[in-house]
């Protein structure tokens, strides 16, 4: 990558944009019962015109915390040139993520680091905006030394070091430009939990599962863990709706101590689960572990875990058969690449988490890099995905025939429609000022209308 | 303990204090060059007159954050009667860590754990005041079936049920009258910080050791993993001053990997530390484990462990010596309760982590408590002390002859000196308004008036 001289970012701009979606019980599952998906959006500003976009994904109170996080660090951020380069990158992300102070309230974990991660995804969007690339395709053109120059390896090495992270790199490197064609042509496989809600009636999981294999998706998924009876039950029905052959993820929420996730999922194992996920506590290597040992389905995890030294546990006990990152919860771009190169050294597939707000836009590039220069595999790989809130992005996700369309626009796909922020704000913007007091279906259309509106910056 | 009705909780106090301790570098490590020792200081009023202190500990920036977190919390406070008795306490410690929307920032750590934390402990010691029991004392007095239900066993039960929990609890039933007499005749260990700064030249470092051992220390601690060379000179220079007898603890503040954590601590041993501190990642289980296994010397963790699944898994996995808890990072007394059962369920002894502002005095009573009512034991145990930040405290922790005196004030001794609060809020408060270029003998100067004033509330 050319080494150009940067503008200085100017400005760190922050907003509270909150979705009423707890109002259709959108999102609920057996530990979040009522989500408000959220976003603490920020734009970075540069003094030559450039913008860089980025988000922490919430559920709805704490937003504000996320964006009083986003602006505690923004210091780091504002006055410095805008990093355009894989060392700028790199230093951005170690400065956001080992401020000698800040770090205390971690480290790098909670909202602090999620605040670190939206600022550095808001730098790498500004960067392959500038370079007029998508992100997935910014990244897959940098040499492998430049990709291993921006993972900080602090604490790492007992599972990876630099030099094998060069060689996964480099062993990936000759089928790059064959592998971008193929993902162009073909996209990367996607998944369907918008059918699986705990809060849907058992024809309405029926009807919408059909319908998601009817559009193509070869995987959806269920929420369980509320109750063994009603779990049995719906997958079962699922299983008779759409055959043998599709792939049925289950998802607990971390609902379960380790006995009764294995108790629990050996009762689903008849009906085929795909994988379990999140059986027990995000923090809990060893559980995981345990539960994987201890039944027949296999384990995923990782939406919830907080950093790389976490990922690197669950890789080296060998507790998970599917690597779940998620673009918004760890530091940015950096930390995720650290992770995909973790997994690929053990060889376990990611499958990133997605269906927040941003999120299925955000990660389908972090998961096409993969494909295109880290692994080199699509193979037992899918990308979440829930058919919701894309309206309020500028380059929204596309999934067609159950895929993920890759990304053309240059840029990470983190940009939101500004009559969006404007109507969603909390608590200022008129979803909220109105006192929640609107039926869902006003709120659906306001959401469409501001899909419609948010054209110009 | 008798029910009875209780005042709601009216109003909840928050303040950002802090003192500028960088300007001496005090509390200078390997990982925190300049911290300014903080607290995110938390008062709930009653509507009958009842006032709980609680905090948060910071090392400088992002004070505010944690001063934001417990604003975000409060509305679980506000309102509700102050609780009183073991069901209540247990309830607001539950409503606290398991907000439906605002788990999804930890879940259970970070910054919004630390609040929960500083709540609950405010919590604690209006319960603690009401009832005119030092707090260690008011646990004490607990049935062991209480003591049970103000844990919460999610995620636990792989490791420690609340059965064996309540076994653990009886076993020490009997003698607890006895263990409590004695300490309030002989007081708890303690160990002495202070001298072993990262800032302090070596005459200072030699100076400060000698005269802690002459105070009645039997247990230093010195700071490492800056620079071998250094940390090889500095160990030699205090083992020749201290004699043979004195425990030298050495704290590396989780500068390493593994394997530099064990060629590091190797070279060390010779001058036999007491043990390894935070060797690497707080996260880092297994790389725990690898260095005990690793290396001669014994390793102490705990301070940054998010919650009491990380301790959970440190014992399980064998991977410490010595759990060091902290009583302002997990979510307050109740968690703190769940992590010296599982310690005495593993025959782990317990040496708190203290020093920060009101972290020794609040963490006494959980050591305390658990010689009472739960290890039953004093033996290879020591609390953290640093001389310093006492005075600002309305019942501070009492060192004399090397031991902790048992607090006789009924409470948690988390109350701040009113004129402190003022003469230390950020950052509008006289030491702060000076744009921090007061010399740091006039800041210390400030420190000692402040003292001496803050009688009233």
């Amino acid at each position: 990558m050319a080494v150009t001289a940067s503008a200085p970012v100017t400005e760190v701009e922050v907003h509270d944009v909150r979705f009423p979606t707890s109002r259709r019980r959108e999102g609920s599952d057996a530990m979040n019962r009522d989500p408000d998906y959220s976003a603490a959006y920020v734009v970075l500003h540069t003094a030559d015109g450039g913008r860089g976009h980025g988000l922490c994904f919430t559920i709805g109170r704490g937003n504000d915390l996320a964006a009083a996080a986003i602006r505690a660090l923004a210091p780091s951020v504002t006055g410095r040139p805008a990093p355009a380069t894989a060392a700028g990158l790199a230093a951005l992300h170690r400065d956001l993520t080992h401020d000698s102070q800040l770090r205390w309230l971690g480290p790098e974990k909670g909202v602090t680091h999620m605040a670190a991660g939206a600022l550095v995804n808001a730098a790498w969007d500004l960067a392959a905006t500038r370079a007029g690339l998508p992100l997935w395709a910014f990244l897959a053109a940098m040499p492998p030394e430049e990709l291993v120059s921006l993972v900080d390896f602090r604490h790492l090495t007992d599972a990876l070091t630099p030099d094998e992270a060069l060689a996964i790199l480099r062993a990936a490197a000759p089928g790059r430009e064959e592998r971008a064609a193929r993902l162009r042509a073909e996209g990367y496989p996607a998944y369907a939990t918008s059918p699986g809600w705990l809060g849907h009636d058992d024809a309405t999981l029926v009807r919408l599962a059909e319908r998601a294999v009817a559009d193509g998706f070869g995987q959806i998924k269920l929420k369980v863990g509320a109750d063994l009876g009603d779990d049995l039950r719906r997958l079962r029905l699922v299983r008779e709706a759409v055959g043998p052959e599709v792939r049925i993820a289950v998802d607990a929420n971390q609902r379960w101590d380790v006995a009764d996730a294995v108790r629990w999922t050996t009762a689903l194992a008849p009906y085929r689960p795909y994988w379990i996920e999140e059986p027990t506590s995000p923090d809990d290597i060893l559980g995981h572990a345990a539960v994987r040992a201890g039944q027949p389905v296999k384990v995923a995890t990782g939406e919830h875990a907080a950093n790389r030294v976490v990922f690197k546990q669950l890789l080296q006990a060998r507790a998970v058969d599917f690597v779940q990152i998620d673009a918004a919860r760890v530091a940015g771009v950096n930390e995720n690449l650290a992770i995909l190169l973790l997994a690929a050294k053990y060889g376990v597939p990611v499958c990133p988490h997605a269906g927040g707000v941003g999120l299925c836009e955000l990660v389908q590039h972090l998961a096409m890099f993969d494909y295109v220069a880290v692994s080199g595999s699509r193979e037992g790989r899918a990308i979440e995905y829930v058919d919701h809130l894309h309206e309020h992005f500028t380059d929204p996700a596309v999934v067609e025939g159950g895929r993920y369309r890759a990304p053309s626009a240059p840029g990470f796909s983190a940009r939101m429609k500004p009559a969006s922020v404007a109507a969603y704000r909390f608590p200022d913007g008129p979803v909220w000022r109105a006192g929640g007091e609107e039926t869902a279906e006003a709120g659906g259309q306001e959401t469409a209308e501001a899909g419609r509106e948010g054209a110009a910056e």
